[in-house]
């Protein structure tokens, strides 16, 4: 049993800001450390795609989190679910029991925003998580073996046409990677559909441009890479509703496809026990510079899920990035100790180490921080593809990773296209 | 276009008797083939257990279709579920269209027999295919995290108790796996439940033996293993019923479970256009000695959808075994040859090349053919790793597989741990 003194702390989200929080509380005397998740395995975001397209496998981005606290005495994991707050008992219930806590941390993360569009919500495929890459994979091939049999020529270019909703990184990257599927790799499989996969593929952005937090030398790469590799970029449009295998634009132009990818955006969750005033714009909790919830006392939110206002050049907002989720578990983590220890509490001031995205198989952009320094092409790419693979949590991971990357790079190849469901839904 | 004289042969199910017919065919003059199957990919049903048990990904023990007819130009591949068949127009009709063909054969496979036994079928785990076999480890990872949780402990009795019904090599396997894990694996990640795990662990088998179709020494020392694992065996009992987490013996026992994994049987298919007078014992079709349907002409079945009772070693079928599906594949493409030559036909004859099974982290038993030689402990268990690691379809399967299994046995780890599920569903 742990002292009397001991403090509990409650995290719930194993995400880039949970991770970040944990690894900095590790072994940290008087402190007692429950991730709550309602996965059993921590992954990485920005590799979904890979899962998507069928390049990498889901044990290459994801790991699981008992794996990762099996050392680390002061930390035990609670697989379960967030029900309620009951911040005048220092209670957390959860679907499988309930905490007390002393700190209590929210690092649960945003989910898919379908703005109210109750068809999109129903037919679009999302990609915020494991399971939705692992679904769209399924979809993607199936819409081409499909397109494989069917003899209607309408029918097969339904099947064929892929519009991808969300100009950020999520979208742009699964556009240029399907764009190259469909020049390198299917034609090698499927005689049957030779030449028309990946003449239709639509990227649909409401803004003027892609990449939006980008430097505008990237984003006008971006669109110029896109456009080279045959994805029809569509901005200042947005999706108004998707029925019957039809896409409806804001023009009031429709596309006719049997594949709408969702990548249009985030929204917090409202969390029973939180106060109304507590929520800020996209349902984001409104946090002070040292992360604790307006209207709440020892309770926190860090990472894509908070709104904190108090940097001058963040007037709404850091963007929703993972360095910002990772410095804020790791300014938490200070703050916690500080506290406990009388010491004065450290605001947080987020440190821009640049940012980058991928496009297609040897294409990227990099911006990297202070004077906007841009790489664009293959050398971005390699930059890409070296930052990542050193973020992935393990060194398994990295190595199966980079094995996969450098077979999938020289053969052109993509071998992981088994389409799993049960069948008795088929 | 393929010349007139160009016969069609159409193969329903990509199994180990479907892919043992289509490599014969491959390239051979006079001959083009249609492979139909509902699932886009070959699989190793050996391996499945590896897979429940995480210790193996999908892509170690399958296949795309595609990938494998790649380079045979006379093959291609139609994904599509068989709805019925017209004999007298040649003509077989699939979810996504129809064939016409000189040629048909069934190499579908079997399903797994719930005997009638509705709740069974509605609550027990089968282990017949990739996705049961996802299910499976799923479910097993789930229950161990809600016993890690749960406070009651008879409910983490019955979330930690597993009934495997069926002595046959998918339940030793499986059941001589989670006892292993119980004692190596599990205790490390979670403390919670250490001593409880891999503590009720039974498997019923309605004979008086497990491992029917092998050698009573090698029967006898599955026994002992599986005892000295910790697995206990029941013999001679039957499962009747499963109510409410209850599983209900034929003599009237009961074991309370979350879990109860169904090996137990496996069953043909009905097929639409297939006279009532071709199906056997087990719903299994009935050919002559050249593997020709009971009543058809022109039409086949291969493997353990067969039932051929021409060898007087076999008056009720051949054990439905890799070896002779893969040999009656072979011996019908050298058929089919013969008969458009005019040639003798050759009558199948099963060459029994042995059987093994393996029981565990290092155990197996392996019967050798002819004086029954047999193997058993760390060498049998090395000579059913070598061969069915040769038996893999593609050499990158081949050295994937060997890594997964080496990092595995020698860290006494299982990392493909993550249980992936639609969230909304939990």
């Amino acid at each position: 049993m742990p002292p009397i003194s001991t403090k509990q702390i409650v995290i719930i989200g194993g995400g880039f800001a949970g991770i970040s929080l944990i690894k900095r509380m590790a072994g940290k005397a008087g402190f007692r450390v429950t991730l709550v998740d309602r996965n059993n395995y921590s992954f990485f975001p920005p590799l979904l795609y890979q899962i998507a397209t069928g390049f990498l496998q889901v044990s290459n981005i994801s790991y699981p989190f008992r794996k990762f606290i099996r050392k680390k005495a002061n930390i035990r994991f609670h697989m379960g679910e967030f029900l309620k707050l009951i911040p005048s008992e220092n209670i957390v219930v959860l679907s499988t029991g309930q905490l007390k806590y002393d700190y209590l941390v929210f690092a649960t993360g945003v989910s898919t925003n379908y703005f109210g569009l109750d068809n999109v919500k129903k037919y679009a495929m999302p990609m915020k998580n494991v399971h939705d890459a692992l679904e769209l994979r399924n979809h993607l091939l199936q819409q081409v073996e499909m397109a494989a049999t069917v003899i209607d020529e309408l029918e097969k270019k339904k099947l064929l046409t892929i519009v991808i909703a969300g100009g950020g990184p999520t979208g742009v990257e699964i556009s240029g990677m399907l764009a190259d599927m469909g020049k390198y790799i299917l034609p090698k499989d499927y005689p049957e559909i030779r030449g028309s996969y990946g003449a239709n593929i639509y990227l649909v952005n409401s803004a003027d441009r892609v990449l939006k937090p980008m430097s505008k030398k990237s984003q006008d790469d971006t669109l110029k890479a896109l456009s080279e590799m045959g994805v029809q970029v569509m901005l200042n449009m947005q999706v108004k509703d998707y029925i019957r295998d039809t896409v409806i634009f804001s023009n009031g132009e429709t596309i006719e496809t049997k594949t709408l990818i969702w990548a249009a955006g985030v929204i917090g969750s409202v969390y029973d026990g939180i106060p109304v005033e507590s929520y800020g714009s996209g349902k984001r909790l409104i946090v002070n510079e040292y992360n604790e919830i307006k209207g709440l006392n020892s309770v926190f939110a860090i990472g894509d899920v908070c709104l904190q206002n108090t940097e001058a050049k963040f007037p709404i907002g850091h963007p929703q990035l993972a360095q910002v989720a990772i410095q804020q578990g790791r300014n938490l983590a200070c703050n916690i100790q500080f506290r406990e220890r009388g010491k004065k509490l450290r605001p947080f001031s987020y440190f821009d180490k640049g940012s980058m995205a991928i496009i297609g198989r040897n294409r990227a952009v990099v911006d990297l921080p202070g004077n906007k320094t841009h790489f664009k092409g293959f050398i971005a790419w390699f930059i890409w593809l070296f930052v990542h693979l050193l973020t992935l949590v393990t060194y398994s991971n990295r190595v199966a990773t980079l094995y996969n990357w450098i077979v999938a790079y020289f053969t052109r190849d993509q071998s992981l296209r088994m389409i799993i469901r049960p069948l008795k839904n088929k």
